[in-house]
């Protein structure tokens, strides 16, 4: 193997992954071991390529604490393409004819947008007007009775927000997207009608999105077999695990091997003590003098993106600069809210934070 | 590296990759060169992924001669979600009402289906009462006037037939899935108004579809964007460059080194001459006494997925397992129609068919 130079890198996603697991694929790029060929090459109906699959879902269960009236699926399109199968799977006819969702970032306004045009949906609750700097409380929720599912999304990416309770919804089917912190703490699955979340972030790379339905929901997909688009329909996928065409067969062994990987971490609640000292490290660092500002509510703050900025825009694009040339890359805030993010996932090592708030008290003492 | 004992595969995709490609991805896998990250792990606006995404444009363009009025799409899903994508964009209402599909095919029957399901489809020719042991002929076909489109399949990957030419659909744009035989032969970009491939057969790993649109058909996709889900709308892709969401980056990374070694190997006219030669060796050798017999009538025989049969399903067994034990995999025809099939795409080399041919010589002089 070839010695390389490695960065830090702070992006949104795509993101970090393990360097154990880079090695691995590196390793068996070739041809997997015993088999004579790549991963890039054995068909999807092949058994080699059919335990991928099964070891895959496995360890998610077993992460998760998946009970066995859940499927877990594969898919593609990321969590983009999930804004819309989610109504046109779960909305009515012959269900509930109204979805609720909780505005509580950019992408979660999003996922309310595309639902629009597959049926009713309802603002059960917005801190837009905040500019998303927290998540809704549950006493703000505006809940329609009986309604087909409530929407979230469990951390806002692009503002440094992550909900620390699950909202209630009652008996009506709790839908999550949960691509920016999926398995960065405990889940509790059994809450949830409906779990979907784009691999990019937390758990591998980008090409795979993994949806968790409960068995039940998959009725409504069976009932519009006739007129739903076979690919975008979940019943279609859970019936034939996730290989009913060919699935992006790479990015799940991938994902597979962070999953292995999280599993020989500790697990879940092993994971999140880490990404809470991590986490705890910079928004400490944040908090300390006032020369950073952290964007987001204290009891909202992500452990995934910690977004923060300086007094002046010209200040912010100093930092994000140098920062760069520091081997510190990817710290440029969102496009649409500026400033600056950190993402720290769980793939993130603790000294890269440790340099970032190195890099950070260093900036202050020169330009504070 | 090590050392890897690599096997010949005729999996009919995901297929064989050419080594070459392999070897490059392996070297970069840990860390791009100058870049200090994964392939897997980049942000898809990073400069360095839109040069990735940009070259692989570029070289697409120059290996098919493809003019400026043409949109090049990288897309998830497979050419199994292009075929509800092509209907839900193409098809009505404000277009023509019907969209004709020539039947030659499993996968071109499945593509059908999904479009009865947006709009109104009609069968133009079929030749399923014939096993689909040939393509159907231009004087069959019964195309409806001011269609919104006609679809057919250039190759049929599961009966092993393929179009010599294309049909003539007159100024109704004609629309190609082209998955299994994309790039291994020149491609007349002009004659259609959309081409698409998954790209796990001749163009790279599973996890991407390639998509080539013709500028004027987008404004049929703009009229519905209200209605369409965004990511099922190629007009959203176009304008956004295929960034509109996170894009499957290592399978568009992977795409791009194989359409470099396309280019390498002097294009598509001499990659064609070479994939002519492999499958011309095939035919002879089914075609020498009469003890292997060719599925695929002669004019329609593919140059990529080679079908044969043998005088019992037993001597199949027995062909395919011992094939198998002497590094020759992936030969079992597809599991709806039994058999052998020999899937020979761009990258498999010429040895390998000569493998092949001596291991049908030497079975037929022990079991004929």
């Amino acid at each position: 193997m070839t010695t390389v130079e490695r960065i830090h890198n702070f992006a949104a996603g795509p993101a970090i992954l393990p360097v154990s697991v880079l090695e691995e694929m590196q390793r068996d790029l070739i041809a997997l071991p015993g088999v004579g060929m790549s991963i890039l090459e054995i068909s999807h109906r092949s058994t080699t390529f059919e335990s991928i699959l099964d070891r895959a879902e496995a360890d998610i269960r077993s992460l998760a604490n998946i009970p066995a009236n859940y499927k877990v699926l594969f898919l593609q399109g990321g969590a983009s393409l999930q804004f819309s199968m989610v109504p046109m799977n779960l909305l009515g006819p012959g269900n509930a004819q109204t979805a609720d969702y909780i505005d509580s970032g950019s992408w979660a306004e999003k996922a309310y947008k595309e639902a629009k045009k597959v049926g009713t949906a309802n603002i059960a609750a917005t801190t837009k007007a905040e500019n998303y700097s927290r998540v809704p409380q549950q006493s703000e929720l505006k809940l329609t009775p009986a309604a087909a599912y409530v929407h979230m999304t469990s951390n806002n990416t692009i503002e440094g927000t992550e909900f620390k309770q699950l909202p209630d919804a009652g008996d009506v089917a709790l839908v999550s997207d949960t691509s920016s912190d999926m398995f960065s703490r405990p889940i509790d699955v059994v809450r949830h009608g409906l779990i979907y979340a784009g691999a990019q972030k937390n758990m591998g790379p980008a090409g795979v999105t993994v949806v968790i339905i409960r068995e039940d929901l998959l009725q409504r997909s069976l009932e519009k077999k006739s007129s739903l688009p076979t690919m975008l329909n979940y019943a279609v996928h859970a019936e034939n695990k996730s290989l009913y065409n060919t699935p992006p067969a790479f990015a799940v062994y991938a994902l597979g091997l962070v999953m292995k990987w999280l599993i020989a971490q500790g697990g879940l609640s092993k994971i999140e003590q880490r990404n809470q000292r991590k986490a705890g490290k910079l928004y400490a660092e944040i908090d300390r003098t006032g020369f950073y500002r952290g964007t987001a509510q204290r009891e909202s703050r992500s452990l995934m993106n910690v977004t923060f900025r300086l007094g002046s825009e010209d200040l912010e694009r100093q930092f994000v600069k140098e920062a760069t040339a520091a081997g510190l890359d990817g710290l440029q805030g969102h496009r649409s809210v500026g400033g600056m993010r950190a993402s720290i996932y769980n793939a993130f090592p603790e000294e890269g934070v440790d340099a970032l708030v190195g890099f950070m008290r260093e900036f202050e003492r020169t330009r504070g």
